[in-house]
């Protein structure tokens, strides 16, 4: 439990070139900019659109970044798929490169599969994978995925693999659920990671490990600064200013948004460039996300 | 129009070997059996389990079946996935052998995406590919996706691309949205393909170009007769009878339910075989299933 990773991590988004391909010298910058600060690297999740790249795609973005000077136990990889052989291929990279662990959707395509299904995927991906290191997250994502992680899933996955199962990101949004997980797995070797800075506080306080927040892409320094002090007198107010940045960024489609202030404080227009299905936020709604960060005294002074 | 298919298509169900691979052998008996009755082969669906398979099994899957003695002209293999890059190799390789066309969901990791955004996947999708003779039938199945091919993402895509999108299959299992596409494309080279065999006499009488049915895996013979005959006095009766065998297997998980019954008939439990998240039928399921088809007298007598 002692070296398990804990702290802010970020799902780094993902610049794409003019071509439309995965810029990787870009993401180098981004990531060492994020390490600055602490916070961990969550790449290829949600809002990395890691769905919208091929396997061929994550491999190599892994395989860039594993070449970095970067220590690989600051990394969490998004693996999931829809189908074990994909997934089992980018776990056992991520696995075999030596990073802190995996964060793994459930297979997403059809719906209203089984608990016992679900289990066989990731008992099959574990047994398939076949690493001692490896250290399983689960992605409880319901309002993307539409399939969720049950504690009843949970339990029986950790009393099979009680090595390989390591946590869980909550992204539901929901901190009754979060809560439940919290207590559910109370004394067990069991991290929860909300997916939002919003439940920071709240969370470390019934013994969360931390957050996996999109918005840690761009508000790395005040997140990780609440972390820190989360047990000293300004804990209160410290949350209360990153749920104001947060409150912006949930008025506009997160990924373009977060480009879109990533491309604004580097001057680096570039990095608006999304995949389909998303589009680059149109002028207009830049100009209102900027005007709102502008109001709350948003501002990135180092970011290249 | 003229060359473009049209008939009763099935999602043909993969089988897997003991070792869980793809069984190139007992698909290519299937394949030829659904073919004698004239079925078109909807190879890599979601009755497939296509997003079950990885790229790379899904691209040798449709290797081998181009090397078979099957006419082209029979395939319209599901080629979507929630990346460009898969969707396009997908895509490609199934255009460059000559198939009729290809059935593809939009990207359906991200919800509530704008139908702007998937405007732009489709055109990118059909750009990258970049052949005359692609035919794209979208593939409407909103409980399953959960993201929607609108009446204004198809007016915009037929726009766009009058010859490359060729129509769709209608899933929804919702009659009125399948009327609404059949009449407001009425007099455009735009086909809908009901998801099942229970709207195929309604659907032909207002235009449709047949069906495309899961349980075409399995009940073939029946299905054609309805539509070789649906001009004559018997077809009401036929739809009744076809209605029958398809309840039944609404009441079972459809992939297993379909796999258990051509391993009953083919005497082949290999056949049962499925990839997680779904679950083989356990015996009693099975029982059950196949005592409701006994009752209403189904039989399949000569599958291999």
């Amino acid at each position: 439990m002692g070296n398990r990773i804990r702290g802010v991590l970020a799902p780094v988004i993902t610049p794409f070139n003019q071509k439309g391909e995965v810029d990787i010298r870009r993401l180098v910058t981004h990531c060492h900019w994020l390490r600055k600060y602490g916070v961990g690297l969550a790449i290829l999740g949600t809002n990395s659109e890691a769905n919208s790249l091929s396997l061929a795609e994550r491999l190599n973005l892994m395989e860039a970044l594993f070449e970095t000077d970067i220590e690989r136990k600051a990394f969490m990889p998004g693996t999931g798929a829809c189908d074990l052989p994909t997934a089992v291929a980018l776990t056992r990279a991520a696995t075999c490169a030596g990073c802190a662990g995996v964060l793994t959707l459930p297979p997403f395509y059809y719906k209203g599969v089984s608990d016992e299904g679900l289990y066989a995927f990731y008992s099959e991906l574990i047994e398939q994978v076949g690493e001692e290191s490896l250290r399983v997250y689960l992605y409880h994502i319901p309002q993307v995925a539409q399939v969720n992680i049950s504690i009843g899933l949970i339990e029986r996955l950790l009393k099979a693999y009680p090595q390989q199962i390591a946590g869980i990101k909550d992204s539901s949004g929901d901190w009754h659920y979060t809560q439940t997980l919290l207590n559910s797995f109370k004394g067990e070797q069991f991290d929860v990671f909300p997916g939002s800075e919003r439940f920071l506080l709240a969370g470390l306080r019934e013994g969360a490990a931390g957050c996996i927040s999109a918005t840690a892409n761009i508000n790395p320094a005040a997140i990780i600064e609440l972390y820190t002090h989360w047990q000293t007198k300004s804990a209160e107010r410290l949350q209360v200013k990153l749920n104001e940045v947060r409150d912006i960024f949930e008025q506009f489609p997160m990924i373009p948004a977060l480009k879109t202030t990533i491309a604004h404080w580097s001057q680096d227009s570039q990095w608006r460039a999304v995949r389909p299905p998303f589009l680059p936020l149109q002028a207009k709604d830049r100009q209102s996300l900027l005007n709102y960060l502008s109001k709350v005294g948003f501002n990135i002074q180092d970011v290249s």
